[in-house]
């Protein structure tokens, strides 16, 4: 571990258990957690302007390097004052490396295990090449040969100007071999490393670093990785890779993971958003969780709610809304519950008009902040296990908080 | 004409020439005119929560009463306290009669003419039968058969609820020779006299009715059926139809027609709203203006901006912007030009993102009302003139307004 306080501060505030409120304090301000990350894949978070991201509460948003490597490029956002500037967020901002949209390519699809289905792997004519150096692949934009190493992933992050850069790994998929997954976990430590010296070198001073833990499915492999990556000095770190083939086996490799992280660093679970899943995450002590699913069901007509017989979804592109006055969540403070009933937003996502998507992520986002920042006030209380079995059992994050205080 | 006070009231506050500026007092409050009028198809403004349009400063939106006929349908909006209360909207709302969809599917398109390029007309398959009755054609949604008459017409925009309805009339197309254009304007008059009739025996008690003068480029048909429509008993005028081959045709239309709309009532320009002719319009007296073309040209990339030698047209699509730090329009106080410059939003439209559809209308429509704002300030001062020479020579309204106060 590295802590040098220009980058990065971590204070952890509260406790229950091993669950724990913090603060992350960044070049660009603090982020309360734990906290869940919105995804501004290519500069935006969808259909949203910066400052509505703000307004509803949210201190880090994740940039996609991958995307933005593609297009529109590192030097026209660094040449606009890096990714703060070019899409105007004032507040903090974390990186991935690119690693995941490439090797999903590769492998096709870590995607469509554990971190939900519907991502797109292995697109037709999609060709990675892996080696020592790095990654080989085509744009899927013009076609043309692009190519991510260590190096290039922490330069074209440091051009994006965040205040945490990822480090480039491999993501392994879960049908990967142990034999494959300890290779890759070992090249996986070598890049990091890579990582670590051009930063040291070259990357922006108040730019903070996560490592990533790799090692799949296997106890002794993410043994190592989680040692190896403490030891490399980093800012955080990150549970990365697969998790397993479901849900059952996921909350068994984050319960033995999540142990072997330092407890003084944040941490980070890569690609996990889903209510219950978030909820098992915070309980283990993990602070920070970006994930494409709030936004992603938007675009398909699909709201959160309370109801976990259905994963926590409302499928709004549904007939059965007709008439229907209620908003999509009782006591929900998002302008489409204050404002609209489900009747309307249902009409306006089966006619596929913009302003449902835009209603939908509004109330999404605002859920899945309302979730985090009542967890909060739970640990603080240290009644989050009270908490947690209210939202499993079906309470609204507002509605959980009122029945255990 | 009717005046009857409890449907709509219309007050005169400033003369400059023939420009004026009045206010409408609806159910539904007042509209400060002139007035551009922002569309909201199919019971949204493209983007935009219904909260957001108020914001913007907007008293009146015009609602489509052919898409909503066909989905979701009168008794769905009804049900939802009209579409008022299915929208969200708590402002005056306008709803056209159906008449201008269901004819631009049988004549292909009055719409590819001055009404702006770009509006299908004619779509393959659709058939529409008119008769004296009414008019009979596909859904372009299931393909059933619907039929609209003048009584549809009315019952349909009494149970949107909207504070004014439009007659159901035959929007003549320019091809059109004079001999049908007669006989269709005739016709057009005998259907105002059914819609008054059910409106009469049926109608909202508070819902006011504007009369359409049709005629198409000739003199004698237009002053016939503004005498028509003026002596039938109506709360104000629209002027209807087609206006010309091209722009010059328009504003000799126009001209010709605009004197013989009875001055105490609120007179409309239907479909029209490219800033030049809106100006145009303004200056000979016309008080509200509905178009499509601020919200269609910000779904192509199409910001507004004060260039006449582009047509006001900002394509914001084009290369050229990258790296360019000016906002879209400079001194404009929407949310994109406050907080992005032309390489963001530029980028953001190329990628084809939500946000860059929701940026741009928000300024297209912005621009829109300071259009109309600082014309009615150029109008209380009496500098309409210059006012208008200003913008036509490039200035934009703000700057306008300075250059003659």
């Amino acid at each position: 571990m590295r802590s040098d306080g220009d980058r990065l501060r971590f204070e952890i505030s509260a406790r229950d258990g091993t669950a724990r409120c913090a603060t992350i304090q960044t070049a660009h301000g603090p982020i309360e957690t734990p906290a869940f990350i919105p995804l501004a894949t290519k500069g935006t978070v969808r259909g949203l302007e910066s400052a509505e991201v703000a307004e509803l509460g949210y201190e880090l948003i994740l940039g996609n390097t991958y995307h933005l490597f593609v297009s529109p490029g590192p030097e026209r956002i660094a040449a606009a004052g890096g990714l703060h500037g070019f899409m105007g967020w004032d507040r903090a901002l974390i990186t991935d490396s690119g690693g995941f949209q490439v090797f999903s390519l590769a492998h096709g699809g870590v995607a469509n295990e554990v971190k939900g289905s519907g991502r797109s792997g292995g697109a037709p004519g999609s060709r990675v090449e892996i080696t020592e150096e790095g990654a080989r692949f085509q744009s899927y934009r013009d076609g043309a040969e692009l190519f991510i190493s260590p190096e290039v992933s922490m330069s074209v992050q440091a051009a994006l100007g965040s205040d945490i850069a990822l480090v480039f790994d491999e993501c392994t998929p879960f049908h990967a071999e142990r034999d494959y997954t300890a290779r890759s976990t070992e090249r996986t430590h070598r890049w990091l490393d890579r990582c670590l010296a051009w930063h040291e070198r070259e990357g922006p001073r108040r730019q903070a670093v996560f490592g990533i833990v790799q090692g799949g499915v296997y106890e002794d492999l993410r043994r190592e990785s989680a040692q190896a990556v403490s030891e490399a000095g980093v800012d955080g770190l990150a549970i990365g890779g697969t998790l397993g083939r479901d849900k059952e086996e996921m909350a068994a490799v984050l319960a033995m993971t999540a142990p072997l992280l330092p407890e003084a660093a944040p941490k980070h679970l890569l690609g996990i958003g889903e209510v219950d899943d978030l909820l098992g995450g915070i309980a283990l002590g993990l602070d920070v969780f970006d994930c494409a699913v709030p936004t992603r069901l938007a675009r398909h007509g699909v709201a959160l709610a309370p109801s976990p017989e259905t994963r926590w979804r409302l499928d709004l592109r549904k007939g059965r809304w007709v008439g229907n006055r209620e908003p999509l969540v009782d006591g929900c403070p998002c302008p489409a519950c204050q404002h609209h009933d489900r009747d309307y937003v249902s009409y306006l996502s089966r006619a596929e008009e913009l302003t449902a998507i835009r209603l939908i992520v509004l109330h999404n986002l605002t859920y899945m902040h309302e979730l985090t920042t009542h967890a909060r006030t739970a640990i603080e209380l240290e009644k989050f296990d009270a908490y947690r079995s209210a939202v499993l059992a079906g309470a609204s994050p507002w509605d959980a908080t009122s029945k255990i205080s």
